[in-house]
């Protein structure tokens, strides 16, 4: 897996590879990871990327031209072009999981007022973070390329995001450590019983519970087992009383 | 307005004021911001802040004493304090906009398998940033950081974030720069018109039109003026045909 990001600040992604997970996947050799400025490429006498929009307004647009040549120099028939951009599709936990199986995925950042309308002809996907708006892209690729790159084989231990908030369509349940009484508050009898059945039952039923109060849009589709049905249904009962 | 960061990867946070419009901010004074590493405020011999987690399983859980002693030296009344967590509100612009009036925001980043618990008892609001798992809480943070900087007063020009995505409940207008044909797509004659209310009639139409075909959900409970109605309704024909 390859990722490369088109940005005018190659130098917002440097922490991403140097603190602590990636940064040993990294190192394994498990991705490759680039940042391309595609201020250079411009056609521009003056080094401009960007010009005032046609019909007036506030703020400066990308032109197509610098980020569409800059484009053209990495891109392969294996490439998937992202732009990001507040109209695409909102990203989540199973878009992160296709993604990290392609083989290079090229993430092009906006700045500004955002992109020339024309780009969006040159690429594969658009995307969101979600409904807010950032002064660039940066920020956003970051997020997106940590939920992508952890998900590769080797970056953290398969058991560990198997249990992960949304990798099994519930939030995770409520973790515990030392000491067993914090500040008057007690650890749940069951988490010490060392009744491994018992943890795991009680673990299931504490992500449904926390769904169900926080999320519950992610439990309507979900095909509900015997157990899991019967165990919403008492919390449907206690939240009536 | 004062941001806090606390997180056991303070250089993370380097590049969100080294880049552009943040950092003219920040040389403004129009914020402060500062990034506390709570590693220093562990009380275990060995200098860790996380342990196994009661009941087994994999991954490392951070325990409630650094994080909570870090918090007690920099929270004051006038705090609010956010724990950034799955199961926390989703973070969009009406948040961001509440978030950048608040006098002193401090921001818990998590790291490995998440929090003790407990720590949700001593927090005022636990958020995030979408249905997607990170290896830490911080590059949410910077995104949401930069989304709240960029709304307090003289951050941006404030004709521009008035037309931004989701500012008005609506998807912007597409943008269009030099040159007016680019790899033979023309520029929309109207915005060459130089016809003002023509130009912003097309923009509202259009910022419309982008959020009826690529984010309807934005569009439920909006009160529609007698124009949206109407151009609403044209477009609906126009897609049932």
């Amino acid at each position: 897996m390859k990722i490369s990001v088109l940005s005018l600040f190659p130098e917002y992604f440097a922490p991403l590879l140097t603190t602590s997970i990636l940064k040993r996947a990294k190192e394994k050799e498990l991705f490759e990871f680039e940042v391309i400025d595609f201020r250079p490429f411009t056609k521009e006498k003056h080094g401009h990327v960007d010009d005032t929009p046609y019909g007036g307004g506030a703020g400066m647009v990308l032109m197509c031209q610098p980020i569409l040549d800059a484009l053209k120099t990495i891109r392969t028939e294996n490439s998937t072009v992202i732009l990001l951009t507040p109209q695409g599709i909102t990203f989540k936990h199973e878009i992160a999981k296709e993604l990290s199986l392609k083989e290079h995925l090229i993430f092009i950042c906006g700045h500004y007022e955002g992109f020339d309308e024309r780009i969006r002809d040159y690429v594969d996907m658009q995307m969101s973070l979600g409904d807010f708006v950032l002064t660039g892209g940066e920020s956003a690729c970051m997020v997106m390329c940590d939920a992508i790159l952890r998900l590769i084989p080797g970056v953290i231990k398969q058991d560990s995001s198997d249990d992960d908030s949304f990798a099994n369509g519930l939030l995770e349940y409520p973790q515990y450590t030392r000491p067993d009484v914090y500040d008057g508050k007690r650890v749940p009898d069951v988490l010490l019983s060392g009744h491994h059945a018992n943890i795991k039952k009680w673990r299931h039923e504490m992500a449904l519970k926390n769904t169900y109060y926080h999320r519950p849009d992610l439990l309507e589709g979900r095909e509900l087992s015997k157990e899991e049905a019967m165990y919403l249904e008492t919390l449907k009962q206690e939240s009536d009383n």
